[in-house]
Protein backbone atom coordinates (compact mmCIF):
# COMPACT_ATOMS: atom_id res chain seq x y z
CA UNK A 1 0.00 0.00 0.00
CA UNK A 2 2.00 3.61 -1.26
CA UNK A 3 1.38 7.11 -1.65
CA UNK A 4 2.15 9.62 -3.52
CA UNK A 5 3.10 12.64 -2.64
CA UNK A 6 2.68 15.48 -5.10
CA UNK A 7 4.19 18.85 -3.12
CA UNK A 8 6.77 18.87 -0.43
CA UNK A 9 6.78 22.28 1.12
CA UNK A 10 9.40 22.70 3.94
CA UNK A 11 7.54 24.51 6.48
CA UNK A 12 10.74 24.65 9.08
CA UNK A 13 14.48 23.35 9.45
CA UNK A 14 15.11 23.08 13.28
CA UNK A 15 18.18 22.24 15.29
CA UNK A 16 17.21 18.48 15.33
CA UNK A 17 13.95 18.01 13.00
CA UNK A 18 12.35 19.73 10.10
CA UNK A 19 8.32 19.93 9.37
CA UNK A 20 7.78 19.78 6.22
CA UNK A 21 3.76 20.01 4.71
CA UNK A 22 3.39 17.85 2.10
CA UNK A 23 -0.08 17.67 -0.17
CA UNK A 24 -0.24 13.70 -1.27
CA UNK A 25 -2.27 11.35 -2.87
CA UNK A 26 -3.30 8.36 -0.34
CA UNK A 27 -3.71 4.82 -0.81
CA UNK A 28 -7.17 5.12 -1.12
CA UNK A 29 -6.78 8.47 -3.82
CA UNK A 30 -7.70 10.68 -1.23
CA UNK A 31 -5.99 13.99 -1.45
CA UNK A 32 -4.82 15.03 1.77
CA UNK A 33 -2.26 17.90 3.47
CA UNK A 34 -0.45 16.65 6.10
CA UNK A 35 2.21 18.16 8.59
CA UNK A 36 5.11 15.83 9.03
CA UNK A 37 8.44 15.92 11.14
CA UNK A 38 11.39 14.57 9.47
CA UNK A 39 13.91 13.36 12.06
CA UNK A 40 17.47 11.81 11.85
CA UNK A 41 16.45 9.73 14.10
CA UNK A 42 17.85 8.01 17.52
CA UNK A 43 19.19 5.63 20.12
CA UNK A 44 18.18 4.76 23.50
CA UNK A 45 19.77 2.41 26.28
CA UNK A 46 18.63 0.65 28.79
CA UNK A 47 21.90 0.28 31.19
CA UNK A 48 21.32 -3.26 33.28
CA UNK A 49 24.40 -3.43 36.69
CA UNK A 50 25.69 -6.92 37.39
CA UNK A 51 23.12 -6.70 40.24
CA UNK A 52 20.38 -6.51 37.91
CA UNK A 53 19.59 -3.06 38.65
CA UNK A 54 18.67 -0.32 35.62
CA UNK A 55 20.59 3.09 35.28
CA UNK A 56 17.33 5.81 34.77
CA UNK A 57 17.79 9.38 34.28
CA UNK A 58 15.99 12.46 35.70
CA UNK A 59 15.68 15.25 33.24
CA UNK A 60 14.57 18.19 32.61
CA UNK A 61 12.26 18.43 29.44
CA UNK A 62 11.53 21.97 28.59
CA UNK A 63 8.36 20.72 25.96
CA UNK A 64 6.65 18.82 29.03
CA UNK A 65 7.44 21.47 31.46
CA UNK A 66 9.53 19.41 34.09
CA UNK A 67 11.82 16.64 34.98
CA UNK A 68 10.78 13.52 33.42
CA UNK A 69 12.31 9.95 34.22
CA UNK A 70 13.89 8.44 31.27
CA UNK A 71 16.21 6.30 29.56
CA UNK A 72 19.67 7.53 28.48
CA UNK A 73 18.95 8.55 24.87
CA UNK A 74 19.87 11.06 22.03
CA UNK A 75 19.55 12.09 18.30
CA UNK A 76 21.72 10.57 15.83
CA UNK A 77 24.58 12.60 14.48
CA UNK A 78 25.06 12.72 10.47
CA UNK A 79 26.79 9.87 9.62
CA UNK A 80 26.58 7.75 12.86
CA UNK A 81 25.06 4.58 13.15
CA UNK A 82 22.42 3.53 15.75
CA UNK A 83 24.94 1.58 18.22
CA UNK A 84 27.75 4.16 17.66
CA UNK A 85 24.87 6.46 18.57
CA UNK A 86 23.78 4.48 21.56
CA UNK A 87 27.77 3.77 22.86
CA UNK A 88 28.11 7.56 22.44
CA UNK A 89 25.25 8.66 24.51
CA UNK A 90 25.36 6.37 27.23
CA UNK A 91 28.98 7.30 27.87
CA UNK A 92 28.09 11.29 27.67
CA UNK A 93 24.64 11.64 29.43
CA UNK A 94 25.38 8.71 32.52
CA UNK A 95 29.21 8.22 32.21
CA UNK A 96 29.25 4.45 31.73
CA UNK A 97 30.72 2.45 28.65
CA UNK A 98 29.62 -1.48 28.52
CA UNK A 99 30.94 -4.41 27.04
CA UNK A 100 27.91 -6.08 25.65
CA UNK A 101 24.67 -4.22 23.84
CA UNK A 102 21.73 -6.37 22.85
CA UNK A 103 20.29 -4.73 19.92
CA UNK A 104 16.05 -5.05 21.27
CA UNK A 105 14.54 -3.34 18.00
CA UNK A 106 13.67 -0.13 16.72
CA UNK A 107 10.19 2.12 17.79
CA UNK A 108 8.08 4.70 16.15
CA UNK A 109 7.15 7.19 18.84
CA UNK A 110 4.70 9.22 16.97
CA UNK A 111 3.79 7.15 13.31
CA UNK A 112 1.03 9.69 13.09
CA UNK A 113 3.13 13.15 12.34
CA UNK A 114 6.57 12.04 12.31
CA UNK A 115 9.14 9.36 10.55
CA UNK A 116 11.53 9.37 14.21
CA UNK A 117 13.05 6.27 14.83
CA UNK A 118 14.54 5.41 18.31
CA UNK A 119 16.72 2.25 18.01
CA UNK A 120 16.75 0.31 21.45
CA UNK A 121 19.43 -1.28 23.18
CA UNK A 122 20.24 -3.31 26.56
CA UNK A 123 23.76 -2.44 27.50
CA UNK A 124 25.36 -5.17 30.21
CA UNK A 125 29.11 -5.38 31.67
CA UNK A 126 29.26 -1.30 32.40
CA UNK A 127 32.70 0.31 33.35
CA UNK A 128 32.63 3.66 34.76
CA UNK A 129 33.85 6.51 31.69
CA UNK A 130 33.69 10.10 31.72
CA UNK A 131 30.22 11.81 31.92
CA UNK A 132 29.78 14.64 29.75
CA UNK A 133 26.96 16.83 29.12
CA UNK A 134 26.01 19.33 26.44
CA UNK A 135 25.07 22.86 28.15
CA UNK A 136 21.34 22.62 27.85
CA UNK A 137 21.61 19.20 29.32
CA UNK A 138 20.31 18.73 33.09
CA UNK A 139 19.67 15.43 34.52
CA UNK A 140 20.64 13.05 36.94
CA UNK A 141 21.31 9.79 36.79
CA UNK A 142 20.35 6.91 39.39
CA UNK A 143 20.33 3.23 39.81
CA UNK A 144 16.97 1.31 40.35
CA UNK A 145 16.12 -2.70 41.06
CA UNK A 146 14.49 -3.36 37.86
CA UNK A 147 11.16 -4.70 39.48
CA UNK A 148 11.25 -1.24 41.01
CA UNK A 149 11.49 0.52 37.86
CA UNK A 150 8.64 -1.96 36.34
CA UNK A 151 6.31 -0.73 39.55
CA UNK A 152 6.93 3.36 38.89
CA UNK A 153 5.44 2.55 35.29
CA UNK A 154 2.16 1.09 36.99
CA UNK A 155 2.41 4.02 39.58
CA UNK A 156 2.44 6.68 36.46
CA UNK A 157 6.07 7.36 37.72
CA UNK A 158 7.51 6.89 34.76
CA UNK A 159 5.70 8.28 31.62
CA UNK A 160 8.19 8.36 28.77
CA UNK A 161 6.50 6.23 26.27
CA UNK A 162 10.47 5.12 24.25
CA UNK A 163 11.37 4.38 28.72
CA UNK A 164 8.06 2.27 29.47
CA UNK A 165 9.06 0.47 25.92
CA UNK A 166 12.55 -0.06 26.07
CA UNK A 167 12.21 -1.53 29.89
CA UNK A 168 9.38 -4.20 29.02
CA UNK A 169 11.42 -5.38 25.61
CA UNK A 170 14.95 -5.50 27.74
CA UNK A 171 13.31 -8.61 29.97
CA UNK A 172 13.09 -10.75 26.79
CA UNK A 173 15.86 -12.70 26.70
CA UNK A 174 17.35 -12.08 29.87
CA UNK A 175 20.10 -14.61 30.91
CA UNK A 176 18.08 -14.80 34.39
CA UNK A 177 15.00 -13.20 34.35
CA UNK A 178 14.33 -10.92 36.78
CA UNK A 179 12.14 -10.26 39.46
CA UNK A 180 8.91 -8.25 38.93
CA UNK B 1 13.12 22.46 38.44
CA UNK B 2 11.57 25.29 36.63
CA UNK B 3 12.82 27.44 33.21
CA UNK B 4 11.40 30.90 31.85
CA UNK B 5 10.01 31.19 28.49
CA UNK B 6 11.32 35.11 27.11
CA UNK B 7 9.62 34.63 23.46
CA UNK B 8 7.81 32.17 22.26
CA UNK B 9 6.73 32.32 18.36
CA UNK B 10 4.33 30.70 16.34
CA UNK B 11 6.42 28.80 13.77
CA UNK B 12 3.41 26.96 12.04
CA UNK B 13 0.03 26.41 12.63
CA UNK B 14 -0.99 23.02 11.78
CA UNK B 15 -4.22 21.01 11.06
CA UNK B 16 -3.54 18.63 13.88
CA UNK B 17 -0.40 20.49 16.23
CA UNK B 18 1.30 23.84 16.23
CA UNK B 19 5.49 24.34 15.74
CA UNK B 20 6.55 26.97 18.04
CA UNK B 21 9.82 28.15 18.50
CA UNK B 22 10.80 29.30 22.21
CA UNK B 23 13.58 31.31 23.50
CA UNK B 24 14.23 29.97 26.99
CA UNK B 25 16.48 30.40 29.74
CA UNK B 26 16.91 26.99 31.62
CA UNK B 27 16.99 26.07 35.10
CA UNK B 28 20.73 25.97 35.14
CA UNK B 29 20.92 29.57 33.92
CA UNK B 30 21.64 28.54 29.99
CA UNK B 31 20.00 29.96 27.37
CA UNK B 32 18.59 28.26 24.33
CA UNK B 33 16.34 27.89 21.31
CA UNK B 34 14.00 25.14 20.97
CA UNK B 35 10.96 23.96 18.80
CA UNK B 36 8.00 22.44 20.46
CA UNK B 37 5.09 20.93 19.07
CA UNK B 38 2.00 22.04 20.73
CA UNK B 39 -0.13 19.17 20.94
CA UNK B 40 -3.93 18.96 21.77
CA UNK B 41 -3.21 15.44 23.79
CA UNK B 42 -4.79 11.94 22.53
CA UNK B 43 -6.34 8.89 23.94
CA UNK B 44 -5.68 5.15 22.85
CA UNK B 45 -7.49 2.64 23.50
CA UNK B 46 -6.11 -1.42 24.16
CA UNK B 47 -9.83 -3.15 23.45
CA UNK B 48 -9.76 -6.96 25.18
CA UNK B 49 -12.68 -9.69 24.03
CA UNK B 50 -14.24 -12.27 26.61
CA UNK B 51 -11.80 -14.76 24.83
CA UNK B 52 -8.59 -12.33 26.10
CA UNK B 53 -8.10 -11.72 22.44
CA UNK B 54 -6.85 -7.87 21.59
CA UNK B 55 -8.15 -5.77 18.96
CA UNK B 56 -5.75 -4.41 16.88
CA UNK B 57 -5.69 -1.86 13.61
CA UNK B 58 -3.42 -1.96 10.52
CA UNK B 59 -2.94 1.31 9.51
CA UNK B 60 -1.59 3.54 6.58
CA UNK B 61 0.68 6.25 8.19
CA UNK B 62 2.37 8.50 5.55
CA UNK B 63 5.15 9.88 7.75
CA UNK B 64 6.24 6.55 8.28
CA UNK B 65 5.60 5.11 4.21
CA UNK B 66 3.90 2.36 4.42
CA UNK B 67 0.58 0.85 7.27
CA UNK B 68 1.90 -0.29 11.27
CA UNK B 69 -0.15 -2.53 13.61
CA UNK B 70 -1.46 -0.36 16.40
CA UNK B 71 -3.98 -0.26 18.92
CA UNK B 72 -7.35 2.53 18.34
CA UNK B 73 -5.96 5.82 18.91
CA UNK B 74 -7.25 10.03 18.25
CA UNK B 75 -7.14 13.14 18.97
CA UNK B 76 -8.77 15.46 21.52
CA UNK B 77 -11.46 17.49 20.16
CA UNK B 78 -11.84 20.96 21.52
CA UNK B 79 -13.68 20.36 25.31
CA UNK B 80 -13.13 17.04 24.90
CA UNK B 81 -12.00 14.82 27.92
CA UNK B 82 -9.75 11.75 27.43
CA UNK B 83 -12.00 9.30 28.06
CA UNK B 84 -14.96 10.54 25.70
CA UNK B 85 -12.23 10.75 23.47
CA UNK B 86 -11.52 7.18 23.76
CA UNK B 87 -15.01 6.39 23.88
CA UNK B 88 -15.40 8.21 20.10
CA UNK B 89 -12.19 6.51 18.84
CA UNK B 90 -12.91 3.34 19.77
CA UNK B 91 -16.58 3.30 18.03
CA UNK B 92 -15.11 5.53 15.08
CA UNK B 93 -11.91 3.45 14.33
CA UNK B 94 -12.95 -0.08 14.90
CA UNK B 95 -16.87 -0.06 15.39
CA UNK B 96 -17.33 -1.19 18.85
CA UNK B 97 -18.34 0.27 22.07
CA UNK B 98 -17.44 -1.09 25.52
CA UNK B 99 -19.09 -1.63 28.84
CA UNK B 100 -15.75 -1.52 31.00
CA UNK B 101 -13.20 1.28 30.77
CA UNK B 102 -9.99 1.05 33.19
CA UNK B 103 -7.72 3.79 32.76
CA UNK B 104 -4.01 2.63 32.28
CA UNK B 105 -2.11 6.06 32.99
CA UNK B 106 -0.37 8.85 30.28
CA UNK B 107 2.47 8.68 28.39
CA UNK B 108 4.73 10.99 26.48
CA UNK B 109 5.57 9.75 23.32
CA UNK B 110 8.24 12.60 22.68
CA UNK B 111 8.84 14.64 25.51
CA UNK B 112 12.17 15.63 23.72
CA UNK B 113 9.93 17.84 21.61
CA UNK B 114 6.35 17.64 22.00
CA UNK B 115 4.02 18.19 24.94
CA UNK B 116 2.10 15.50 23.71
CA UNK B 117 0.45 13.22 25.95
CA UNK B 118 -1.92 10.32 25.40
CA UNK B 119 -4.30 8.95 27.79
CA UNK B 120 -4.31 4.92 27.81
CA UNK B 121 -7.73 3.08 28.74
CA UNK B 122 -8.52 -0.83 28.53
CA UNK B 123 -11.98 -1.63 27.56
CA UNK B 124 -13.46 -4.57 28.05
CA UNK B 125 -17.46 -5.87 27.48
CA UNK B 126 -16.91 -4.96 23.72
CA UNK B 127 -20.41 -4.11 21.89
CA UNK B 128 -20.73 -4.06 18.20
CA UNK B 129 -21.10 -0.56 17.02
CA UNK B 130 -21.15 1.97 14.21
CA UNK B 131 -17.47 1.96 12.14
CA UNK B 132 -16.77 5.42 10.79
CA UNK B 133 -13.75 6.27 9.41
CA UNK B 134 -12.86 9.38 8.26
CA UNK B 135 -11.96 10.06 4.67
CA UNK B 136 -7.86 10.26 5.14
CA UNK B 137 -7.89 7.33 7.65
CA UNK B 138 -6.76 3.57 6.32
CA UNK B 139 -7.14 0.78 8.35
CA UNK B 140 -8.26 -2.77 8.81
CA UNK B 141 -9.58 -4.57 11.91
CA UNK B 142 -7.67 -7.52 13.26
CA UNK B 143 -8.02 -9.43 16.46
CA UNK B 144 -5.27 -11.44 17.95
CA UNK B 145 -4.52 -13.47 21.41
CA UNK B 146 -3.18 -11.43 23.99
CA UNK B 147 0.46 -13.68 24.23
CA UNK B 148 0.58 -13.23 20.04
CA UNK B 149 0.35 -9.70 20.52
CA UNK B 150 3.18 -9.51 22.84
CA UNK B 151 5.36 -11.73 20.70
CA UNK B 152 4.89 -9.34 17.79
CA UNK B 153 6.43 -7.20 19.77
CA UNK B 154 9.34 -9.07 20.47
CA UNK B 155 9.65 -10.20 16.64
CA UNK B 156 9.41 -6.09 15.72
CA UNK B 157 6.28 -6.73 13.84
CA UNK B 158 4.60 -4.00 16.40
CA UNK B 159 6.97 -0.87 16.46
CA UNK B 160 4.52 1.92 17.42
CA UNK B 161 5.61 2.76 20.84
CA UNK B 162 2.18 3.96 22.53
CA UNK B 163 0.83 0.30 21.43
CA UNK B 164 3.96 -1.14 23.00
CA UNK B 165 3.31 1.03 26.29
CA UNK B 166 -0.65 -0.01 26.04
CA UNK B 167 -0.20 -4.11 25.80
CA UNK B 168 2.03 -3.94 28.67
CA UNK B 169 0.40 -1.68 30.88
CA UNK B 170 -3.08 -3.03 30.40
CA UNK B 171 -1.76 -6.93 31.75
CA UNK B 172 -1.19 -5.18 34.75
CA UNK B 173 -4.69 -5.67 37.90
CA UNK B 174 -6.42 -8.23 34.75
CA UNK B 175 -8.77 -9.95 37.09
CA UNK B 176 -7.68 -13.45 34.88
CA UNK B 177 -3.61 -12.19 33.83
CA UNK B 178 -2.80 -13.72 30.43
CA UNK B 179 -0.85 -16.15 29.42
CA UNK B 180 1.92 -14.83 27.64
Amino acid sequence: MSSHCNESTVVHEGRVFALHRDRVTLPNGVDATLDVIRHPGAAAIVPVTEQGRVVLIRQFRYAVGGSIWEIPAGTMEPGESPLVCAQRELTEEIGFTAARWHPLGAIMPVPAYSDEIIHLYRAEALLPAKQQLDADEILDVHEFHYGEALEMIRTGKIRDAKTIAGLMMAQSGMVNPLPR
